[in-house]
């Protein structure tokens, strides 16, 4: 097998050929750090796809973005943290509109070829003064080996870049994440730019691209919070000639979005557990899902977790709320390898379950078939409190 | 107008005539304190409705009660603290069964007639030994005054306890209720007893009881989170020998049910601030309340108010998440009186809204049509989280 999770991942979404990006700082964040990213794909493909929130208070570079990519291309994508521009009316759109355009000017391209993607504040018009000397300065700086800055460059909240690469057989596929906060995907807060040098067409893109991302970033859920910004993208240069097996793609891109997931997860705000949820012998995936989703979003369960209680009458009273296929009396509950409810009542003494550890693992049996799901998230505690109430997003 | 919420609450259920209840201590809390109640209704009406939690994993009281309630009679609810009695099997179940089989032996009626609500840690199971000299000593204590004792007797978390009394033409409706966590009542966390001396059958009990309910405890939402053992039992004396004027009942009944929900509210766990989420404007009620209700679940947003951060980019953000019929571009958000968010977009400066005080009202106009609903919440706190990880329940 050639295919694997690479573990040199310094490079990121310029690990793939046919690929040049840059980070730099243009004055949007308060800390002076860097704050815009420029992602281009050289080709000679330039095929895209992209999925985005389903927020339906969705920002103003969403809206962009979403038309931009209908055709199946994209050249580049401009990314600056420091800003949302969500929930900023006609005033918001011309502003990321403008973007592209200064973009498509300094590369030579067009604007319907340019995606934009923007995190921080909601509710705040960007600072375009500052914002578009950013841009010129991002694409003087554009290098073949610059994906570590755009992925520093597309922090807000984070404490680490995200960065992932799969190589495949005559491939690579490479990714690059941020999101901290109102983490649940349905897909401002959580960015992804993955990238390809295999050679596909959009629709073989789009195809994998909704494969990978339902199985990944569409289970974690760190806050319950859906953003207006969430935006995963994904783009084909063909530089390597290589035109891989579809199945074989899917399962590399699918691997690189659940290391990124992963990531995001484990640097989510004030977490101290990473927990994860999983639904078995479920009548239906939706139904696993919807059980694993219930719990995690529980805050009695996400509270009890932050104390090291592994109380199952929560993890029993969340999935109680659900329409999933069950009987109360036949459900079991183990968490971190202890069957602490058995057939919907008391089990194995919850003493025994240790919790000291950063990783959670819950396991939900709802005997009634056999489908299951894995939904990722966190503990609540009291820095996510702290770190929410003091930070304006 | 006779018919008003009276001031005077200190007898809350034994308020109507016709009513006696207890109080006293059996010994299921650690604290040592009254832990078990009971109320008889001594008529010579025995009409009684009750609505209990939509949770699928309901305690063993629950079924009990849904069953003996069925017929529209009850002659007794027995409360007990200290224990859920929910996930429990079938030996929670045996225990119920006992529980009502010895108070309808105390009293002299059928257990058929005997109600059992309980509340406390759920998967354990209740010590028999001594609950049921409990219910001796409770049986014993039955007093026309004993609504206060009775009221104390069902806290858990609660600081106070919490009653109110509704004076009507020619009778009164009295109340109690308990529960500060785990309080998102869809209809093992809040109990709620409620009694009249007003001569009304079963049907007409339980018409009003769900008109009462569904604009009060329906639409208090603390934490998100569906108890499994959720009760508000109405039971009808007619020793008063008046038949009301059914729509001031039922208005009577709603304004009890809402000042037991507010003083929930009030004392919900580690909240800083009651927070009234009121969507207008909208296309049906049922859209009100998703909005309302989205935005009292987004953890985001309770945490910007317990920071004091009136942040209406959370609001929208949460509010996009629902079905609701709106345009994004055309609502607007007023946060204690200031319209931060005009046609979603930036409104007034943030920096003239108040939030020092407990109380905050967020208004959500969706220009979508003219319905409204209220949904009472909190704000989530470093308490919060410090309670709910620190205790079990």
């Amino acid at each position: 097998m050639t295919a694997e999770l690479s573990s040199s991942t310094a490079t990121g979404i310029t690990a793939p050929a046919g690929f040049r990006a840059a980070g730099v700082t243009a004055g949007l964040k308060a800390s002076g750090g860097r704050d815009v990213a420029l992602v281009v794909n050289d080709g000679p493909v330039k095929s895209a796809a992209a999925v985005f929130t389903r927020n339906r208070v969705a920002a103003a570079p969403v809206h962009w973005s979403r038309q931009a990519i209908s055709d199946g291309r994209a050249d580049a994508v401009f990314l600056n943290s420091g800003g949302a521009n969500a929930c900023t009316g006609p005033q918001g759109f011309q502003n990321t509109h403008a973007t592209a355009e200064k973009v498509a000017d300094l590369l030579g391209v067009s604007a319907n070829d340019v995606l934009v993607c923007s995190t921080g504040l909601i509710g705040e018009q960007l600072p375009m003064d500052k914002l578009l000397p950013g841009a010129e300065a991002a694409a003087q700086a554009l290098a073949s080996d610059g994906g570590a800055l755009a992925a520093e460059a597309i922090m807000t909240t984070d404490t680490v870049s995200k960065q992932a690469v799969f190589e495949g057989s005559g491939y690579s596929i490479g990714g690059m994440a941020k999101g901290a906060g109102m983490l649940a995907p349905g897909l401002a807060t959580m960015l992804v730019v993955l990238t390809t040098d295999a050679a596909l067409d959009a629709a073989a893109l789009d195809q994998a691209l909704r494969a990978a991302t339902a199985v990944t970033f569409d289970r974690t859920d760190s806050d319950g919070c859906m953003s207006t910004n969430d935006t995963v993208i994904l783009m084909a240069s063909g530089a390597s000639g290589t035109v891989p097996d579809t199945e074989e793609f899917t399962r590399g891109l699918t691997e690189v979005c659940h290391s990124l997931a992963q990531q995001l997860i484990t640097d989510a705000e004030g977490a101290s557990h990473d927990i994860a949820i999983t639904t078995i012998n479920a009548a239906t995936v939706a139904d696993a899902e919807a059980a694993s989703r219930a719990v995690a979003r529980s805050n009695l369960f996400k509270t009890a977790i932050f104390g090291n209680d592994p109380n199952w009458g929560r993890v029993l009273s969340a999935v109680g709320t659900t329409d999933a296929a069950f009987e109360p009396d036949q459900i079991n509950v183990t968490i971190n390898g202890v069957q602490v409810c058995r057939n919907g009542g008391i089990g194995d003494p919850r003493e025994g379950v240790d919790l000291t550890g950063r990783a959670v693992s819950v396991e939900i049996d709802l005997a009634a078939g056999s489908e299951s799901a894995t939904i990722w998230t966190n503990d609540l505690t009291t820095d996510y409190v702290h770190e929410n109430s003091a930070y304006s997003s």
